[in-house]
């Protein structure tokens, strides 16, 4: 059982559209991104109640290297699905805005029309801590949204440091935004980012024809060679990463993306991977906050904390082998 | 001080070269592979001991898929070396051999002459545990082979998992074996290996040229899109990675090769990256065994393991949030 005020706010969260679940949905997110352990404590009791309620929503990935043009392709799209039926959530990682002070979605003018729109609900990436942390709230946000029947989910990353990798193990699908041109690929090669895309989208397509056709050409062929091989290639009950251009300005090729979109899901939803995609994403997600979780412990037990530096100088002066230090550190906690 | 009979084992590891001290070097590292925890305690000791006496050889990668002819090639270069003056250690991580029950070094016919030569060490990869307790065991022997006064340690892995990144994180310099065939690099270039190398070798050059000179501009310009960019291409105080092509079977290439190694352990140490590369591999190695010891410890804890089956199924069943279940599992800890 829940306390009164807090089963409120479930009720709220899973309530009727409009501005007090607008409020509730935003109340229950800072309870979540709260660092005090008896906000922490609700939180996951709120979390837990709103479990059964989540999980309806398709969850979409967007990344994109600064100025291929995410905002614009994300209102966009939010626009256009609004216009299809659909409650669109966005969501963001930005794991440098706590060192920077802003953030991708902070300025919400830069999705001006989607941001008043009532259908849309826009929460900018939690601003401190580190980019575990800051996914696992954005994770917990995303259950939020989802119980309150927002169908559509979309996670974006400036994707500074590992975020790629943590808004693709939070979605079901990964899409890569880049601009016509090809440096731009090697960089997304060289990052390993390529591999997690399920769909490459070049963007700007209109401004230059014959870079995009290039562009495509490029990430065709490095996409079949992070792909699957042999007969693989040619079952038609497996999704294989596509690449198409569009313009997100001109709102030209949303149709086709959203049709792409819902190809995906058709083909995962029925050969089973996107049930699997998730269950593993869980127990991912579990470990990696349970690492997190005897890390934090282990840098903050007393005796660690005073014998780190000395321990860590000993090893660096040659002293002490970086097993047998690992070994007495451990010792410690006992 | 340690037990006179340690003491024995770290002056016979430290003394002449010659039969005394190739059993005293097997029987230190059968201690460091037990699992018993007072033998670990009594090789922690030996290791500290003989630890100030560690550190001055030329520590070596070599990684290659079955069939690129790595045996062939150490054996032919491990006695090209001893003909120069040298010692020369072989080592190996092959986490696949406590599953196989083989090793790549365990068929010590494969390397005939230098197994019986007696300026070389030879040691199968440590068979049990995971990789992260596999290469743990591969570096304390490092230590040992160092301190016995080997001064060229091989440390050679077929690529299973991640061991390549294991190896590259021991060693001063890793080099790639590849085949004259274009797939090859691909899937090099697909697991992330082809970054990790400082010289990648095309053995097997003398069967098929052409094939050997089009794999060469292949890798080349692999290398050059996952190296650095701009000025630093030229500078000459930088090492940048090479490819080069032999036949180690007909012991083609050999004298070039060890010039090559020479010409970047000479940069490497003028521009400071060597020293800087080992002190970071330290670090790295430390917090990777806290890392591993706090998991287990957690695996092992009575609570944890009662409770463990049960929360993963709760999350599995989408009735825990993954991060509530991780907080939960976390507090039994207490």
């Amino acid at each position: 059982m829940l306390p009164t005020a807090d089963q409120a706010l479930v009720d709220a969260v899973i309530g009727a559209p409009g501005p007090a679940q607008r409020r509730a949905i935003a109340k229950t997110i800072t309870l979540l991104e709260s660092s005090r352990d008896d906000h922490r404590r609700r939180a996951d009791e709120v979390l837990n109640t709103l479990l059964p309620k989540s999980g309806r929503s398709f969850r979409l990935g967007i990344s994109g290297v600064p100025g291929v043009g995410k905002s614009t392709f994300i209102e966009a799209l939010g626009l256009y699905l609004i216009g299809q039926g659909h409650r669109v959530a966005v969501l963001a990682i930005d794991p440098s805005s706590s060192v920077s002070g802003g953030s991708i979605l902070g300025d919400k003018t830069r999705m001006e029309m989607l941001s008043v729109n009532e259908n849309a609900f826009i929460r900018p990436s939690p601003a401190s801590g580190t980019l575990g942390g800051v996914a696992e709230r954005t994770r917990e946000s995303m259950l939020v949204a989802e119980a309150a029947g927002y169908d559509v989910v979309i996670v974006e990353t400036v994707g500074v440091g590992q975020s790629e990798t943590a808004v693709s193990g939070m979605t079901d699908m990964f899409v890569l935004l880049q601009l016509p041109n090809a440096g731009d690929d090697l960089q997304a090669i060289k990052k390993g980012v390529m591999e997690l895309a399920d769909l490459v989208v070049i963007n700007k397509a209109d401004l230059d024809e014959a870079a995009a056709t290039r562009a495509r050409a490029q990430i065709t062929s490095a996409l079949r060679l992070f792909g699957q091989h042999g007969n693989a290639m040619h079952d038609q009950s497996l999704w294989h990463p596509q690449v198409m251009q569009l313009s997100a300005l001109k709102s030209q090729g949303l149709p086709e993306f959203w049709a792409q979109v819902s190809r995906f899901r058709e083909l995962q939803t029925a050969n089973g991977r996107l049930a699997a995609r998730r269950h593993a994403q869980d127990q991912a997600w579990m470990w990696e906050r349970i690492e997190a979780g005897l890390k934090n412990r282990f840098r903050h037990h007393p005796g660690v904390r005073d014998m780190l530096p000395a321990v860590t100088a000993e090893v660096r002066a040659g002293r002490l082998a970086a097993s047998v230090a690992a070994r007495r550190l451990l010792d410690l906690m006992n």
